[in-house]
């Protein structure tokens, strides 16, 4: 499961949309922990892509793992 | 995945109303960024509108972002 | 998506019991934004309250909106 | 939407065990304001405690409103 | 819905690891609140420990519910 | 349900990425909780691996798990 690569140093970014970049990668990265083959989850993307039911989950995932960024950057309040 | 236009500069709004329609915004941008395709995004759309089913999950991601633009606006409280 | 009309003015209530009125008005809200069309929102809602499993996922968005406005109120602590 | 009715006037409890309770009645209060026919939930019942899909959906439901209630309650600690 | 049986005293456990065990536990008592009878809950477990989309569902009730109870114990910092 | 094993003595990491490392640790043994027997386990494992449906529903158990080991660990702020 553990990952050499290192791809996640900080939960901090300078805005709320770079937040929200790295909130979608995370999102990739849980799947690519449990799907760890690279071609495979290439294929499987055309499904949910086009599945408006996976793109609202997906959404789901992303919403969560921003809330917990945008804690971490205390919203990025000025 | 980063999209070069800015389109989130702040969680802060005026009200708790344009907090639930920045929700939506949210929501809507992290569609956007796993299906990149405007067209099939508005293909797509005549989907969902009419299913309660993903009406209801899109309902679930818009109220966890407005939750956390709820927090980063102190609930707009005076 | 902006909506016209002001139906949020606060999250604060009098009550924990109409921050669950509140917290479902939220959620109809949001459904409003996807589906504007009031015929087809009153067509849909025949299916949805006859469907224990989307009766069940409007209760988890009813949850965490109301999660936001107890937050909010802090818990309407005396 | 707004019931006559007085069913919640405090998320305060004496014991987490009741916080458990109060969920429960929050999660089922917010389906019997979707479906209001008493009837008709009472015939849907039968569906939802047999299928163990739809009975984990509603643990999650309860497990949200359990935090609101936990968060209340500053977690019943001593 | 009352259950006259006490099984909740307190969310403190004294590891992270009890506290996952307590979570798995809330979990479960939600589910007999709903499914009261035992022997049908003890018939429908060979329904969803196969089916993977509900064993990951029962796992996204058991993380809220560790959630919970993590705040409750301050993450057991020392 | 009590594992004797000993897999979690904190929730404390030195990195973000090592808190999405336990988090999806904590995600299976949620799930090994359920559904004891290892082999079972392991059969089923290639079901959802190439079910993106139950990839983005494990994505999101590992967010949830995720917020609240980012919140022990102080989002892990220098």
């Amino acid at each position: 499961m553990q990952n050499s690569e290192i791809y996640l140093e900080s939960l901090i970014t300078s805005t709320p949309q770079e937040g929200t970049d790295l909130a979608i990668k995370l999102a990739r990265k849980s799947i690519a922990a449990i799907q760890t083959d690279l071609e495979t989850r290439k294929n499987l993307r055309g499904n949910y892509a086009q599945d408006t039911t996976q793109l609202i989950a997906s959404a789901q995932v992303i919403a969560v793992e921003f809330q917990t960024i945008a804690m971490a950057n205390n919203y990025w309040k000025p």
